[in-house]
């Protein structure tokens, strides 16, 4: 996974398959349609998604059938907000058959490979690459399979592949003695129409019909995907065990500090959980994160130990709330450059704001110079901090390969201030992140160094 | 020299002919050697970066003579440093002209095509690109050729070529009728050693010579490389053109404000003139600036009008000398990402130091809280105006092509703190910084929102 990529073909086109009720290769018709929602978005703006920004597949031929004016209208908003184009084919015979619906798609795909995928379904991005490497020759077609057949979501449910070399030598629902389960992603020439023409003519409609004609002549390709994710989405359990995917992978961040990872990212999505279904947009989100910080700074500076200890946690709370906003983006696959850029603005004034307010408090209290110059150096330190991480990052992910490494960000900062506003000792935590900041810039610095000159 | 770049060919090797005292095509040899030094740099070190850094040539073949072993052991020197690899012929008959010498290369090339150039000569590295781009044909041997015969710094001396076409049709340095200047840089075929061999043994051994015998049979194609930069470095004046040149060059940055531009720059490269041809390292001059802001805030605090106007003075001055690192850097090419994030960082805790110092020494003479407010308010706009530079900064360089923009960045920061010590208005000061960098900050992030949205 981790080489450089060789991809033999850059497929352009997708066929989705959004035609029956269920859509999956051989599986009767039952469960949720294409624009069921997990977790914000619909199965079919997922897949689109994965086509378009993890495998650079900009235009899509969409099969409908099964309400299909309700699909189309869907589908055209997902092509709109998204700068994808998309083009629907509606068969007169899709009730017969998945088969009957991927075979009209023929003549519409303009150039060869594309892509053919389920609609209610979801699969690593890293399945299609896969694919796109082992790109099908002129006559082939290339199924992704997988191999782990323990590991399959509803394996009464999966389409059974048995393999010979490279090669699918059967493919069928019911077979006893199989290899590997069919993922429901293929890369296809336009050898699939004829391999589905045949079958038709023998009355046979299903996809795994027609890549069983193509099997006969060694012309199906096994591709071997084992243990890249994918999960056939045809009912309710599958929904909640592709939410819990979906929030486990897109849900991450490397950067994140030990309190990030323990504290705040199980309380932020849990929150996210909730947030990512509703209107609000992540920016909203980091604003509303901003003025929770502002009214902690605020709590800090109207004076006495009850206001500092409820600044405190209000800051904590901020801090928690401040997650949200790249778990919603993620989710929702509106991540922009702007967004992340924005809302590490807002944090840098509300670490300040923090910071000062509890400066402000220990000198209202004690008149003492010392806490001003703690409380600067505080200031000066996080900032600088916040300002060197990118390349440190940087530095650290290619050196470390993506292993933790501890890391005294803005999740520590915070957790400092909630500490010491807490326990009413806010001298002492402006000491703590003066000390703790300045000390890792330098160590950065040192570190850096040493990388130049090696 | 905006549009997509196309080259035909990848040089990587190039041939530089550091035998004779001068080395030009057809003049007689007179003046400095190629170790001769131009703004802290040798001749030869400055023509090998441009081929390693500009165009990526790693190979050098250099033909030496004169003075051999000097020659050889400085090339030894650059190759170490900046690693590059060099081979060196010896030709026992180098006397006999840059022919002689050029010829000597036959079978240490490796690979063509090659570049050929003379060692004590300067030019600007898009003269190699433009050479790239029209890469010689088998057979052929491409000289780069500048038609704008009045702007030929020394025309006296310069070799002259009359074309037709794209040919070279004659050569010479008496020609009458003259159509383009001969600027000394080649991208060859081994062609060259054949138009060599055959003027040899007519008792010719001159560079030109071998061109006129390729030129007879149409094989040697003059490429226009008119308004790109060269300079035949054979005399003092000719040194001196060579320093104006690299400086004008190599010393500027965009991203300048207009405080840097009239008033910074011109001091810093005064500076730096004397600086480059000494051993201190851009680093240093980097902490020299710092520690000279640390002066000037220690003065700020000790408080005190007197103190106060010599602080501003310093800090005015540690801000030119903060000019002076990047342009040692350049005019050494010895740019590195370490060296401007190391200089960056030392920036932000000079920019802390100063506006500390000065909210100091205002909150010590009047003891009101707000001045602390403004105090901290510049710090914080300051730090996050530096913060937000990079993107906003990618972001007009693209939208405005280079074009100059109003940006109050460190040098007008710098220089309204110099202003309000030196006028004994602190409070003034820092309510202008804290002001100019917070709304500027909410003007970028309205301006990058508009971009994300077009």
């Amino acid at each position: 996974m981790t080489g450089p990529e060789v991809r033999k073909a850059e497929p352009a086109v997708a066929v989705l398959l959004a035609a029956g009720k269920g859509t999956r290769i051989c599986t009767k018709s039952r469960g949720p349609k294409p624009i069921a929602r997990v977790l914000g978005l619909s199965l079919a703006e997922r897949v689109v998604c994965t086509f378009l920004k993890d495998l650079g597949v900009r235009r899509f031929v969409v099969v409908v059938g099964h309400e299909a004016e309700i699909v189309k209208s869907h589908f055209r908003d997902i092509a709109l907000r998204r700068g994808a184009t998309v083009k629907f084919v509606e068969p007169d015979d899709w009730r017969r058959g998945n088969g009957a619906s991927a075979l009209s798609a023929r003549g519409r795909t303009g150039e060869t490979p594309f892509y053919l995928s389920m609609t209610d379904h979801l699969f690593a991005p890293e399945i299609g690459r896969v694919l796109a490497r082992h790109a099908p020759a002129e006559g082939q077609v290339c199924l992704a399979v997988d191999k782990d057949k323990s590991g399959v979501f509803d394996p009464e449910d999966a389409t059974r592949v048995k393999v010979d070399g490279d090669r699918i030598r059967e493919i069928a629902k019911d077979l006893e003695d199989w290899d590997a389960a069919d993922t429901g992603v293929l890369l296809c020439s336009e050898a699939l129409f004829d391999g589905l023409e045949r079958a038709a003519a023998r009355g046979m409609h299903g996809l795994c019909d027609g890549l069983r004609e193509l099997a006969r002549e060694g012309r199906a390709i096994a591709v071997d995907v084992t243990g890249h994710d994918w999960l056939d989405v045809d009912t309710p359990e599958a929904v909640r065990e592709a939410e819990r995917r979906v929030m486990s992978q897109q849900g991450r961040k490397i950067s994140d500090g030990p309190v990030a990872r323990y504290l705040n990212r199980p309380v932020s999505r849990w929150l996210t959980r909730y947030l990512v279904r509703t209107a609000v947009t992540p920016n909203q989100i980091s604003i509303a994160s901003w003025l929770l910080a502002c009214v902690a700074a605020a709590l800090f500076v109207t004076g006495g130990y009850p206001a500092l200890a409820a600044g405190g946690v209000v800051a904590q709370l901020a801090s928690i709330v401040d997650g949200c906003d790249g778990e919603v983006a993620r989710l929702r696959r509106e991540q922009s450059d702007f967004g992340g850029w924005f809302d590490a603005i807002l944090d840098r004034y509300a670490d300040a704001f923090l910071l000062f307010g509890l400066t402000w408090h220990e000198f209202a209290a004690t008149g003492t110079q010392m806490s001003l110059v703690i409380g600067v150096a505080a200031i000066i330190g996080a900032f600088v901090h916040s300002y060197t991480a990118d390349k440190y990052d940087g530095m650290m992910t290619r050196k470390l390969r993506g292993a933790p490494y501890f890391r005294p960000g803005r999740d520590v900062r915070t957790f400092v201030i909630f500490l010491g506003a807490l326990l009413n000792g806010p001298l002492l935590a402006l000491a703590v992140i003066a000390v703790m900041t300045n000390v890792d810039v330098v160590r950065r610095i040192i570190l850096c160094a040493r990388e130049e000159k090696a």
